[in-house]
Order: structure tokens, then C-alpha cells, then sequence
């Protein structure tokens, strides 16, 4: 396990910074829903017994929230352990990914011994994926599986669903599976109408995860969607027992019906990714990415992103040094978007190191 | 993941058994340890970022509760995840295993293919391991890892240190690796003295858990303990990050300085496993094993243990149907040891069933 993520502040805080403001993971700033906190707070009996492992309330509650059936739901240990347990399922031999991307398909993907082939997200199109040449890429190769993140970390790029029925059928010709990651798809504006798990496709598979939008990475809460009951019971046969916690149980439990905290962020998400992109859209020496998600990629000019982080830590504010995504270089930084007041502070912070150098 | 253990109790729940008994895990009656809940019910607002990866602040404490080094540790998600890196790690060809023992090694080992050689513990040596025998197949045979639970679930037995070390330099002349599972080690009086980790020998890996002397099942938290860079580094490559979710973390930094909880489970199990093991001795129809441990092995003569289980279900007594333990049959089931009262209640359930079935 290496550290290729942002969000350890745990080294800082050993140094003393105990008041780090974490721009590196993209967390939802209304913090841990209130009405979870009061149930859990009487629940602590509950640690006593193991966890259902077949996790029946919990997997009835997710598929009633998707409209599926609960067959098409298995949960997880964060949304890391649905994506190693379905590449462990399905022991793909070539892949396909859209990057620059998550750091951690590679790692999974390294684990079963999958050969990996990239499909750049170029700069030039804005990081949105040039879907004829992807069809022609899937159609004159052989490739077990496509894995792409939508809307996808970093760049914040969402892909239309009618762009991604013309991979489906490419895929569908080549008997190419495809697994998306949908971790953030909860923070697009009516993304209920825009996930692909409205296609119900067998050769389709997604993970998503109750750790962004309800901002609790500290609980591990994932889960997946799936059509295909072969891959799905070899998912089960893989899964080591009891893996998602009480409360983590007890927290998916809870949050879905949680329609307050959910309209609340919706309406914080919609505000703040336009008040960002405006504002950094207006920064000489940064080019800032349109975003339809909770963090936002920067091209900055006059400074190396290891640099400006560093700078950005003097000022107690943690951002991510997005050079070593795939594509991207050392003009790359990623911010997550937060609440106003920490989002001016960013601000603030970025002109007085970018603007004002000197 | 299949039904192989005890403690599923939410099928019971499901059809509206809700205070049923759950006699067929191991679990402290203690309950979750009073200073934790006080402690964790203050600590909600920490979930909203993702635990240390590297878990230093918990390694560290645990080391101290052993004296060991940080680098000795490594956690995981309940034991269940230990068992698994480690033997993802090493990659074991030949296993040989005392049984009767936990199901999930086995369903761990064919994980990774390996070739599984059960050594009997017998009945007739009280499941006692014949130490001669045992040396003598590890000589005389190529394996690459022994693997043992000690005390051993579900016999209660607990292997003696001047034995273990006559195995432990057999496998050393033959380059056997040895791992052993003390999940139950606490329970054992003065364990301390009598830990396999006391040798730090290199061969010898280690698994622990929180779960049953703590009574968190629900929490998940469980570590290894290894004096073998080379393994310990493998284990750490192969970990899926964030696997302990903060309130786990949280558990283990409060738990192993709650002198008090600690003192008052040891003072619980010592009187109470007299008790049970003393008033199901003057069973007529029954043969209790005498254990070390916070459970019993019994053998029933009049009944079959699926017909027992059955009956102690009527009376809201969950037990565990030991027959599907290699080696055992249906003679065999297994008591966890509880409060005395919870205890008088089980003994009372089984008199009326056993001894005075008309």
C-alpha cells in the first residue's frame, strides 16, 4: 500500500498542524449527517453481535434508493473493496482506462495481473473523452474490460449518458465489460436521471460510495450495482465476512433516508462549484477546468504544483499535487470545493502565492 | 462467503426473535467496554476523513501492549484480514492444519490454492495435540506453513510453550513457516507469559484480535504480529487501504489502557469457565471438554446436535451445532461461557432437553 492519495493529514498532525484545512479530499463540507450521529450515539450495544454478513437491510435500503432489486447490491469496505473484489471476480486479462484517473484501478488492477492500456482524456477536448476514437480503440481491440470514473476524479468531467450508450454497444460487439466508478455521481445535478445503472446492462458494473457525499471516509461504506448474477456470486465467494462495520451498516441505514442533509448538499454543491469556477476563472496565471463534481483541476503557469502545495501548506491549507495522475505533470493541482468561508480562504491563500509573487 | 459460523443471529431477528440468547459465538459479556463508548460518542466529527492508512498511532499502542516494535504490527479488519494478506503474502503450496479448527482457514487457504493436510487432535488425547506425532509429520513431510489456533477454537485447548517450542525448531530444520491464530489468547490466564510472540522468532507469524475479549465483533478490528520484514512488507503491499475504519482505530488506541475492563473480564472468565465446566460435568448424557477458554466443547450422547440446536432455539438459545467441524460429528456442539446468570439460564435449557426428555 503506498501513499498515492490526498486526504492523509495524519503526518501533519504529527508535526503539530492540527488545524490543517484539507483541500486534498474531496469531502462534503456539511459534515457527518447529525441525524446518523444521534442514532449511532445509542447503538454502541450493537457492537456486541457481528454484522448480518450478507448485509440484507442494508443491501434492501440501497437497492429501494437506486430502484433495483437487492440482488443487484453487494456492499463493501469503502467502495476499494468492490473494486478488488470484482476485478478478483471477473480476473480481467487486458483493460482499457479513461485517464488521467484514480490512482488506485492500477494498484488493483497490478494486483491480478491485468494488463493495463490507457485512453488519454485530453487536454485540449477539456478532458472529455473523444468518443469516436474510444469506439474504434474498444472495436479494433480485444480488450476483457473498459474501467472508467464518471463524473471522473480528477478532472471533474461528466460523461452524458447517450455517449455512453455508444460504448455500450461497441463493448456489447466485443463482449468488453465495463465498470464505473460513480463515487461521486451523487454531487451531479439530477444525477438520478444520468447514471448508467439506468441501463440495466448485464456487461455493466458500478461502484459507488457512501464516503464523498456524506462525508464519512472514516466509516467505509461502498457498495456496488450489478446485473450479471455470475460475477455477483463470485464477488460473494471472494468477499471476506463482515467487512462493512456496524456502524458503517448502520450509517447506510440511516443517511438514505436522510432527504434534509441530501437537499441541503445538492443546494451547497450547486452554489459552490460556480462560485469557485467563476472566481479562479478570473486568476491570470491558472486555467481552471469546468467541474460538474466537488473538486475542481487547475493548470497553474507561474509555479510547479509541488511547489504552490507547499507554499499552500505554510498557509495551513492542504491541497493536491495532481502531478502524478496519469497525463497530467507538474502544472496540475486539484482542490476540492468546500463551504464559502474555506473556499474564500483558498482563495485568498492562491492569489497571495500565484498573483502576487513578486 | 458462506453460513460457516456462529453468531448469525439477524435470520432470527428477521423472524421476530429478537432476544434470543446468542450462545453460539465468543464474545466478553462484558459488552463494549463503557470508556470507549464514552470516548467514541465525543468522536463523530472524525469520520469525515479517512483513517491513517499506516494506522502509526495504533500500531504504536499495540506494540507497547506487547513489547514490541511499531514495525512488528500490522492491522487489519477483524483477524479475518490478517489471515488473509498473510497468506497472500506467502503464498503457501502445502498447509498443514491441526483440526478441528475455524472454518475460515480453510476457506482462506483454497483463496490461494494452497494443498490443505489436516492433523487430527483426538478425541482420545482430550484434543490435546501429540506433540511426537506432530513433529514427526512436520519432518517427515515438505510443508511450507503450519497452521494452528491455540487455545483452539471450538476445543478450549491451549498448547504449552515448552511444546510449542519443540515444534516450532522442527519447522525451522524443514523451513515450515508457522502461523498461529490467538484470537482467544486473552481469555488464557497469565497469557503473557505464555504467548507464542514471546520467541520473536522470524517463522512465527501471529494473529489477534479485539472481537472477543472486547466484545466488538461489530467494530472489526483485529492485527498481526511478525518478526519478518520480507512478510510484513508483502502484507502491507497487498492491504486495500482504510480497511479500519476510525471508530475501530479509535477502540484499539482506548481499549488496551481500560485496566479496569481488562481486570474485571479476567476475574469474570476465570470463575465463570470453573462454573460451566464444573455443572455440565454432572451431566449424565453429556461429556464437557475441560477448557482454558470463554467457551465449551460438549458431547452429547442422546441427542443429535442439529436436534439439540433446534430445541434450544424454542427456548431462545442460539447455540453452535459443532458438527461441521472437521473431525467432529453430530455428537458435538459448542457453548460460549457468559454471565452466570445468562449461564444458569443455558445449563437450566439443557437439563430440561437433555437429561429429562420423558
Amino acid at each position: 500500500m503506498k501513499d498515492l492519495h490526498g486526504g492523509n493529514i495524519y503526518k501533519f498532525q504529527r508535526e503539530g498542524k492540527n488545524d490543517i484545512l484539507d483541500y486534498s479530499s474531496n469531502i462534503n463540507p456539511l459534515g457527518v449527517p447529525q441525524k446518523f450521529i444521534n442514532i449511532a450515539k445509542e447503538s454502541f450495544d450493537k457492537l456486541v453481535n457481528y454484522p448480518d454478513p450478507y448485509y440484507i437491510d442494508l443491501r434492501k435500503k440501497i437497492a429501494e434508493f437506486n430502484s433495483l432489486d437487492l440482488s443487484n447490491i453487494i456492499v463493501g469496505n469503502g467502495a476499494t473493496e468492490i473494486l478488488f473484489l470484482y476485478l478478483k471476480a471477473l480476473k480481467p486479462k487486458k483493460v482499457l482506462i479513461l485517464a488521467p484517473c484514480f490512482a488506485e484501478y492500477e494498484r488493483a488492477l497490478k494486483s491480478v495481473s491485468a494488463e493495463i492500456t490507457y485512453f488519454e482524456l485530453k487536454e485540449s477536448d477539456n478532458f472529455y473523452p473523444n468518443i469516436e476514437n474510444l469506439k474504434k480503440e474498444i472495436e479494433t481491440n480485444n480488450y476483457d474490460l473498459l474501467l472508467f470514473c464518471n463524473p471522473n476524479n480528477p478532472t471533474g468531467q461528466f460523461i452524458k449518458l447517450e455517449d455512453i450508450k455508444e460504448i455500450v454497444v461497441a463493448c456489447e460487439n466485443k463482449n468488453t465489460k465495463i465498470f464505473v466508478d460513480e463515487a461521486f455521481i451523487e454531487f451531479i445535478e439530477n444525477w438520478q436521471e444520468k447514471t448508467v445503472s439506468l441501463f440495466k446492462n448485464k456487461n455493466i458494473f458500478i461502484m459507488r460510495a457512501f464516503t464523498k457525499f456524506f462525508a464519512i471516509p472514516g466509516l467505509r461504506l461502498g457498495y456496488g450495482i450489478g446485473f450479471d448474477d455470475e460475477i455477483l456470486n463470485k464477488m460473494w465467494d471472494e468477499k471476506e465476512p463482515w467487512t462493512v462495520n456496524t456502524f458503517a451498516n448502520l450509517a447506510g441505514l440511516v443517511m438514505l433516508d436522510d432527504k434534509e442533509y441530501i437537499e441541503k448538499s445538492e443546494k451547497w454543491i450547486l452554489e459552490e462549484k460556480k462560485f469557485m469556477y467563476k472566481e479562479l476563472s478570473e486568476f491570470q496565471y491558472l486555467k481552471a477546468y469546468r467541474t460538474e463534481c466537488n473538486f475542481i483541476l487547475l493548470k497553474i503557469q507561474n509555479i510547479s504544483s509541488a511547489s504552490l502545495r507547499d507554499k499552500m501548506i505554510e498557509k495551513n491549507i492542504l491541497i493536491r499535487d495532481a502531478s502524478n495522475f496519469k497525463f497530467l505533470d507538474y502544472h496540475f493541482v486539484r482542490l476540492a470545493i468546500k463551504d464559502r468561508e474555506s473556499n474564500i480562504k483558498v482563495l485568498e491563500a492562491l492569489a497571495d502565492i500565484i498573483e502576487y509573487r513578486g
